[in-house]
């Protein structure tokens, strides 16, 4: 033991999850489970640190240096905690190839590190629901991703008042910036950079940047355009491009299942990171005070080739962060007032009265599923009731002496205030009806 | 991307969990939440990065440096990823203090991190139930905290013949060997070290080390005695102790409740760590092969005083890991053969059928509650059965263009090779009576 007092407080970036905030995100997490579930999404999960290069191979090794909380083992490997799921999930699907059948369909809901200043919204642990298709090439992947997205979000209540899924493809961006400027493949590359940056900077800047890879004022004028076209009209400007077909049957097979209305098309989205290759998508919370990408993905078909010669599996997916969702739902007063169902009982104790006659009450209580607990300790009884109420019991159960002697117990119930006395044997019932 | 490929192969001691072992862990954490939360014990959970101090001041520096994941940050704070949950709990206690409601009664299910050789039963990565009360520094809570081990453990089907609780109490300790030897604070301290030991050093070796400490071979002779003593005989030795009060108190209750048959008295259990006051526990593997302590606990009188000058929170509870629990399981075969339940429906696809007509099945189904997923891609019918099969679908729909032209659908029954056609309409009710 030392002699200075430690800090309380958790680390920077990070929260300790009391058991009110817990039953909020087993809330959450469950109905997200429970979503993919039934969608025949299966749950996996991998370590928490990985070998340093799996970051660096996929975003450079500055970025994976400077994001990642990363140290040097004792057996000097460079390790990091990782920063995101899908270096993880490419490297589980490389190493079992040839057992696993496609596609598949996996989610994860890992906790994750980034080395990043802390903000609304941002932390620097969190959680991250991870949903990813391997192994289907097509756009049906694609609508399949955005489908259970959609379906996430419906799970809470949300509408399409409240949020858009926007979605653009990195092969048709390719291709209508070439049409349209005539750029070769890295050029589209960096003209992707700065569209993405687009809302971040000044017009002016914007300008430039694009000047700056040779667009002309014209060229510039037709590249605005696209943001106020819908996908018709984008794609009408290179219609033989895969990208342009990847969008219509997706955009055409969300209108005839009626999903259309929580989509639009959105030439500005782009997603930071260079392996994605064709559909990406974010989804916007529509609240004016919040109005921002909550989270996003899209397919990305190389991953696997990093681990395995050669090896083309596809994959599609998005992560979705436990801070943003927790501010979305706030946001727009998706959380239940509490997540307290059912009886909670505490039988309470008299000195008088043999201890192992109040265990035998709640191993019977628990033995027929009703949830319960017996007063640990032996303060008075008021101390007893009061800390009922505080921990949220809908129900107290009582025996003295007298009661011991007839067989029978008194019930209290906190909310009513009502108590009646019962016979012992009846206990069960009584409380799985009320 | 870089040339080189990248290792498939998750980092030394740490696994990947495939949705088969995903299913298994979310199985046997499903039991143990289930359990718990029927006693109404209260989730938590805390940040995965610790000030390194905390595990310094319990454990001291060189061991909390040498056994834990650590290295400083960018802000020159000493950091340790968790080896264990204990220090984080105590600080939640001791920073919310004065709103909690005491008995706390929480659990919690955190992954973590050992610097350690790997072995048998022994990885870098685990994930760990703790369970723990807060605020009650009598036999009740160390009774509660027994029962609910063993609850847990009774909820995977496993019987006394398969396990036992061994306990001890560290103040008893104390107290018998101070009447055997006479001895001081510190020695009684070091005594419980040689015996922590004992079954890990030759007897030579042990009788040596007691007798550095000046025990004789008498008193040496009398301590051997100890450990072949019941309660009853052991607590007589020192009858005022308020060790043997509080172990004849807890025998007592387990004997009136029936729980003694999972209970033994043994003098050899200390629990190595410096911190324990009060009761000590193992739970023990009772197969021949697999014989020896799966995971343990006690009672610590002290740690919130590390945090909060003068305060005295008593806490008692257990960790358990889940490599441990999962041998453990396996060796009693408690493992169940499958884990899916109820109908799992893939609906297959035609490319005569316009693909929304597919889509509206699934979210149908899904509306439904059932599991379910569309065929992704356009592969061959008998591809698409193939892939039912190893995925462990239980049922395939199969609407051609003469049923989508009829409001039809045919439904095979994968196990029984059945297959009948049924109103589309009457879809959900047939999966779900079957």
């Amino acid at each position: 033991m030392c002699a200075q007092l430690l800090s309380t407080q958790p680390y920077k970036g990070t929260r300790d999850f009391f058991p009110d905030d817990m039953r909020l995100r087993n809330w959450f997490f469950g109905k997200i489970r429970s979503t993919l579930e039934t969608a025949a999404f299966e749950e996996y999960n991998g370590p928490m640190l990985e070998s340093l290069e799996l970051y660096a191979a996929k975003s450079g090794e500055e970025i994976a240096n400077k994001q990642t909380y990363n140290f040097v083992d004792k057996g000097n490997r460079h390790l990091a905690i990782r920063p995101e799921m899908t270096p993880t999930v490419a490297r589980m699907v490389a190493s079992k190839m040839g057992e696993l059948s496609f596609p598949l369909r996996w989610f994860s809901i890992p906790n994750m590190y980034r080395y990043e200043a802390t903000q609304r919204g941002r932390l620097r642990e969190f959680w991250q629901l991870n949903v990813d298709i391997f192994g289907c090439d097509t756009y049906e992947a694609d609508l399949e991703i955005i489908i259970s997205a959609i379906n996430v979000m419906k799970s809470f209540g949300a509408d399409e008042s409240m949020f858009t899924v926007r979605i653009n493809n990195r092969r048709f961006f390719n291709d209508v910036v070439t049409a349209i400027a005539n750029t070769d493949e890295e050029t589209s590359r960096l003209v992707s950079k700065v569209i993405d940056r687009k809302n971040k900077v000044p017009r002016d800047v914007y300008e430039k940047d694009l000047s700056a890879l040779g667009l002309t004022a014209e060229q510039i004028a037709r590249i605005d355009a696209l943001y106020e076209m819908d996908v018709t009209e984008a794609t009408a400007i290179c219609p033989d491009s895969v990208g342009s077909q990847e969008l219509r049957l997706l955009f055409e097979a969300l209108k005839n299942t009626g999903l259309d209305k929580y989509c639009v098309f959105d030439f500005g989205i782009i997603r930071g990171l260079d392996y994605y290759t064709g559909t990406v998508f974010e989804v916007f919370d529509n609240a004016p005070e919040n109005n921002r990408a909550m989270f996003g993905g899209g397919r990305y078909d190389n991953l696997v080739g990093l681990f395995v010669k050669n090896a083309k599996i596809s994959g599609v997916g998005y992560g979705m962060g436990d801070v943003t969702l927790e501010n979305f739902l706030f946001t727009h007063d998706l959380v239940p007032k509490s997540f307290i169902t059912g009886v909670k009982v505490l039988v309470t104790r008299f000195d008088d009265v043999p201890y192992e006659k109040y265990l035998d009450i709640t191993d019977m209580l628990r033995s027929n599923g009703i949830v319960s607990s017996l007063y640990l300790g032996s303060k008075k009884f008021g101390k007893q009731i009061d800390y009922a109420v505080k921990g949220e019991y809908t129900h107290v159960v009582i025996m003295g002496a007298s009661e011991l002697n007839d067989y029978t117990v008194k019930v209290k119930n906190l909310e009513t205030r009502e108590e009646i006395t019962i016979p012992l044997d009846e206990l069960c019932s009584f409380l799985k009806n009320n």
